[in-house]
This record gives structure tokens, sequence and C-alpha cells, in this order.
């Protein structure tokens, strides 16, 4: 048995980003940019009016001033003329700022009738506008690489004058349950059998974390069948579930060292989840997860996640957790890593507190659905008071 | 100016639920469903093994003891005999305990000789059995209606032999940007004219809640052409973009008007974003957003966002609000509700620190777009100094 970070750090080593795909400037949201994206313009391209109402030369827009107005100024329908001494001009949000204006006189602050202004509260210098550039400057770089784009940042990129953006390929990976005793689910069971869940949860991980999960046809506990399936290529990465064990009918190692397997590890200190197989078969690497659905969860967001934010691009590839406090007391903990379901509900300071379920066998699926988060528990951590803190891997949060 | 929270209740109260849609199992992931999804078998079948051992009498299986191996039940492979006195039966991981045994010697516990077994370490009944229906019943309700669909929950629905879901339909967006100085990104720019970004931005903001956006040519400030466009039809909502102020060139209300838009209310006590339209043109709602960037996306995150949740039936439609500590004085509140965009990040203590970019200019998608979330105050809220509590919507976290 090798320790948790270990064997994340021996997985994310072997693994390579993805290259770029150019996209459509919507189809960037969510996705992790390749390429950063640079201003192509100035925003606001000129000094624009942040308000309605009228360009004028603030030293002439005093209380009780009477101006003349000689034109308008709308957004996108700039004022050719200039403003002069006595001059205003009707101005609108955005609007660019006619030149000899140097402040806008708001609406609200101001009487029209037909050509002349009557200024009811009078204006300061500079009141009201909007700087060329007081966003971004043509060139300067909006958005790095390794970004993963928000709504904001699609935005942004549009208002940059982006059609397109560079973002990593998604991930293409190959999910191959195997075991006799699984069918799909609607699918006629067999003696013994049980219904196949963990390659739809896990395509459903790897879409929430940005990748394309391809559900390969269930391999039944025969090597060949498991190596010709696990050989037909053409992904990033092969997630196995089941097999991984010491049992006799667990297959996946056996049946992939027919296929020149190189096997990197297998057994990590860490429950649920300790059998665990990482390799690489020819160029492929292989995530050889449990068969148990929990423990296949739970090692998918410990394992697959980082895997998949490295294979996009994204800096930093360790899961994140957030801090909370432990709603019981906590036992001791021996020598295996251990990732607790458990529900976070906001305490009386607003802390976290984070309650485990009563139960934890790595059997029980609807547990882990109706938990929140994973506390974190070191190996050979000791004993933990009800209110100490805990990290926990909160799971909703990332659609998992 | 009508109270942001009155706003947001009397937005909901107008939105309805989209009816229901029959997906594939992995298409549910982050969808809401819109029937429960009950168990249609009991998770395990019958008492299972959760280890690789033997199953055995455990009033006979005492350290030191010999058993004679009588078959092997594999997962899949149900054993069809009985355990006898002192007999074992081999078996897996998920496989089905036979008749007659009360336990699971684990196979590190014993040494196999042909049929010879010996039990170097005795096991107390009712050891390593998973009794039937540990996971979940037949007929129980796993999943209610009105959930958001994780990683685990299409895992639960599977192993529950679900290959169908009925999920609400996504809902169907109509984005309207309007402006005579807006052009698409990589267009040809009108003269003063600028990137049209908001429609973009909002398309992505209704893609990370679950919706579809649709968007429409960009409108060009004439009454005529708004009317046309925002007549399409076929949506479950129409967004508008600009054109919501007061100022001649503020058109939208006028335009819908020519085809019976009955306006619910404009002009809200909130920061960015007081210009804002809701009414209903036929039986449409029409939410017309500021064409202010930031305005927009902070109204889409107050506003959109709840409505979209309201319409795939998520019962609870409020904007979700983390904790924090304010990172720096803030200023007493006017009449406004504001939102300040502001950096997050963990505190000494672990609770999150929330400071306010230095410049909170609607007009800035830059700073939006680099803040991790919106630190809300609320209208008339006094001083607050440095280190007491706020509540922040987070950003990133949403996908917005």
């Amino acid at each position: 048995m090798i320790p948790l970070e270990d064997a994340r750090q021996r997985i994310l080593a072997a693994i390579r980003p993805t290259g770029p795909e150019t996209v459509p400037l919507g189809g960037g949201w969510n996705r992790v940019l390749a390429r950063p994206v640079v201003a192509r313009l100035t925003q606001p391209p000129a000094d624009v009016s942040a308000m309605d109402g009228y360009a004028v030369r603030a030293a002439d827009a005093v209380t009780g001033a009477t101006l003349t107005i000689t034109g308008a100024a709308p957004a996108g329908h700039p004022f050719a003329g200039e403003v002069g001494a006595g001059e205003a001009v009707r101005i609108f949000t955005g609007g660019f700022v006619p030149a000899g204006a140097d402040a806008i006189l708001i609406q609200e602050n101001a009487k029209a009738e037909g050509p002349r202004l009557t200024v009811t509260e009078g204006v300061a210098a500079g009141r009201w506008i909007r700087r060329r550039g007081l966003d971004f400057a043509e060139g300067g770089e909006l958005l790095p690489a390794g970004r993963r784009l928000t709504a904001r940042d699609i935005g942004l990129a549009a208002a940059a004058n982006h059609p397109w953006l560079t973002v990593h390929r998604r991930p293409r990976i190959a999910i191959l349950a195997t075991g006799d005793e699984i069918a799909l689910p609607g699918e006629p069971l067999p003696p013994g059998g049980i219904v196949s869940s963990n390659a739809h949860a896990l395509a459903a991980v790897i879409a929430s974390a940005g990748g394309e999960g391809c559900i390969l046809p269930i391999a039944p506990d025969d090597a060949g069948s498991i190596a010709e399936l696990a050989g037909s290529g053409g992904y990033d990465l092969l997630v196995t579930t089941g097999g991984a064990s010491v049992g006799e009918h667990d297959l996946v190692q056996k049946a992939l060292g027919q296929d020149g397997f190189a096997l990197d590890f297998w057994k990590i200190a860490m429950r649920p989840g300790k059998p665990l197989i990482w390799g690489r078969l020819g160029a492929m690497p292989v995530l050889g997860l449990p068969g148990n659905p929990v423990s296949a969860l739970v090692c998918a967001v410990v394992f697959l996640l980082p895997a998949l934010a490295r294979m996009q691009g994204l800096p930093d590839a360790g899961p994140r957790t957030v801090p909370a406090i432990a709603g019981v007391d906590l036992p001791e903990n021996d020598q295996r890593a251990d990732h607790l379901r458990a529900t976070l509900a906001p305490g009386a300071d607003g802390r976290l507190v984070a309650t485990p379920a009563n139960r934890q066998d790595s059997s029980m699926l609807a547990v882990l659905a109706s938990a929140d988060g994973l506390i974190l528990r070191a190996p050979f951590a000791p004993a933990l008071p009800k209110g100490e803190a805990v990290e926990v891997i909160p799971l909703a949060a990332l659609g998992v």
C-alpha cells in the first residue's frame, strides 16, 4: 500500500495536457483556455458618458446657467462637432464625449426647453465621464491560459472582440466496467446479478469535470474480453471498474498484462478504495478503480478529477477542500487515509459543521448520494473531539 | 424604485416550471428531476459477501479448525448448494452468501490446500456479510423530484435499474441585445461602436444554470426591429439587454408596448442595475436587463438565476451566499442594495475574507471577471468595520 498523496502525484506526473482546439466564443464556457485572451481593442474606445444627460463645459454649467443644446451624441452616434462655450450636447450612456466637453450634466440636474437648457445643479469637471481604456487597453492580457472560463470571462472575451477561443480539447476517457454479475440498467439481470452503476456515475463525474466519458460494453470476467475492449484505443485514459482486488475473479491486471501492460502501482493506503491500479497500456494511461460503487466514486474524486484537471491544463490539480468543524467525536484513524461521507450544515458561528453518516460501508450508494462531502482523515490521525477543525471535499459543488 | 427582494419575489411568482422530459440515464446529470426515482429492486438483492474469502458457519470456523471447501460463489455465480457443518464455500466480494453460512472468513485469515481450509483466525457470526437491502429496498424513494442530479445520483439511479429519467425540460431563453452602437465579436464595428458582450455572457449564465440561451440577432435602436425580434416566440422567457434606462434612446418598453406588453415594474433599488424591466409579452415573461455589462451580469445572478431555478422545478430559488468577513472597512450604504465585486481568500482563522475591488464602475467587465464574488450590502446598511461578517454570492462556483 502506498500513501494516497504519493499515488496522486505519480498519477499526475504521467498525465499530459490535451492539445488546443478552436471553439466559437459561446462554446468556450467552462472550458480551459489553451492560449491567453488578449484585448484586441481598447474599452471604452474613447471617453464616454456614464449617464444620460448633457455633455458640457463644467466651467459654464454652474447652477442657474442657461446653455444652448447644439446636437446629440447617443451611443453609436458620435457628435461630429465641438461643444463650445455656453453649449451643451444631449448625450446618453455610452455615447462618446464630444470634443470641447469636460463633464456630463445628468438630466436630473437640468431642464430642457427646446434648445435651451437650464442647469438646476452645477457639475464639476470630469464628472460622469468614463475615460478611454477604463476597462481594458488593446494588447493587454485579459485572461491567462489555464483558466477555466466563467460566464463573465465569455463576456470579457466578447467585449475584447474575440469570436473564437482556443481551449484544451476535452479529454476522452474510456470507461470499462467488468464483472459477470453486472448488467446495464433495464437489461435482463443474470442470476445473482446487480445493475451496473459505476460506469454511468463515472461518465457523469467526467462530464462534471469537462471531459467526455465513453462507456464501453461491459466486460465479463474473462481476460480475453477485457483485453479486447481495453485495447480499442482512441482515448486519453482508460478507467476500469471492478477486478482490481486480490480475488481469483479479479482479472483486470492479468487481462491487460497480455497486451504489455506496465503496472506502476496498485493498492493505496486509503478507505474506501484500497485496490486501485495505475499503469500504462502502450501509450494510454490506465486507472483501475475498485468495483464497489462508493470506493469507485471516492477514488474518482481523489484521483480522476485531478487527472482530468491536469489533462485540461489547469494549474492546480489538487482536490478543493473547505474548512469545517466535526459534528461528532471522530475516532482515531488507522493506517488508511479515510474519506467519511458526511452532511454539511452551517453552524451557529457561521462555520460549516460536517457530520459523518452512521454507516460508512463502501457498498452504500444511497448514503453517498445523500452526503454533502467527504471528511478527510489522515493516516493515524488521533481521535478528534466534536467541534474541532476538519477539511472536507464538497461533492455537490463539483457536480459529483 | 422597488426593493430588490420584492422584485425577485414578483419575478418568481410569475415563473412556472417547465414540463417533464424523458432522457437517457446519463443525460440526466445536472438536470432537475421532475419525477422521483424509486428503487426498482432491492440492493443488495440478497445477503452478500463484503470481502474475498470463504462462506462458513461461524460456530465451525474457530481458530485452528479445518474445513472442507465444497464449492465457489463468485459475484454473479451463486452457489446452488448449502454450507453444511465443517464446510466452506469460496466466495468473492459481492457473491451471494450461500444457504447455511452465517459469516465470511476473509482469505487473509485462512489457508487453503486443495479442498482443505485451515482457519488461522476465527470469525464471529455475521462478520463481513452485507445484508439484503443494506443500500436500498425496492419501492423506496431514492431521489425526490426537484433535485438537481449529481454524478452520485446517476450512479444510484443506475443501481436502482433506471435506464431513463424524467427531468424538467431545459428552459429556452431568448436573448435580445439592443443598441445601434453594438456589433457581434469579429464583425465590422460602426463608428463609435463597441462589441456586444452581454448576450454571450448571458447565454453562458443560462448554460451554467441548465437552460438553453438563444442569442437573437442584435436589434438596432428602432422600435419596429425590437418588436419584431421580441415577438418571434417559442421561448420560456425573453431577456433583453440595453434600452431599459430613461434616455430617449431606450426603446425596449416602447417597442414591446406595440405588441401588448404588460409592464409589472421597472427600476429597482439596487446597484449596479437600477433600470430593470419585468413584464409579460402575451404569455412570455420578459426580463429587461440594463445595458452595462456588469449591471446586466449582476442582475442575471440576482434575478435570472433564481428564475431559471424556478423554471426547472428547484425548490429553493434564492441565490446561495457564503459567510465571509470584510477585508476592509466598508462605508455606509445608500438606499440601493449594493453588490460589491470582491476577491475571496481564506483568512488566518479559516474564514473567507472578502475584499472589494477598488473600482466598482458598472462598465468594468475586467474587474467583474477577476472577482470571486459579490459582497451584499443592504439598503442603508451602516458602515462596517474590517473583520465584521458579510454575506457573499460566490460567482465562479456557479460557473458565472
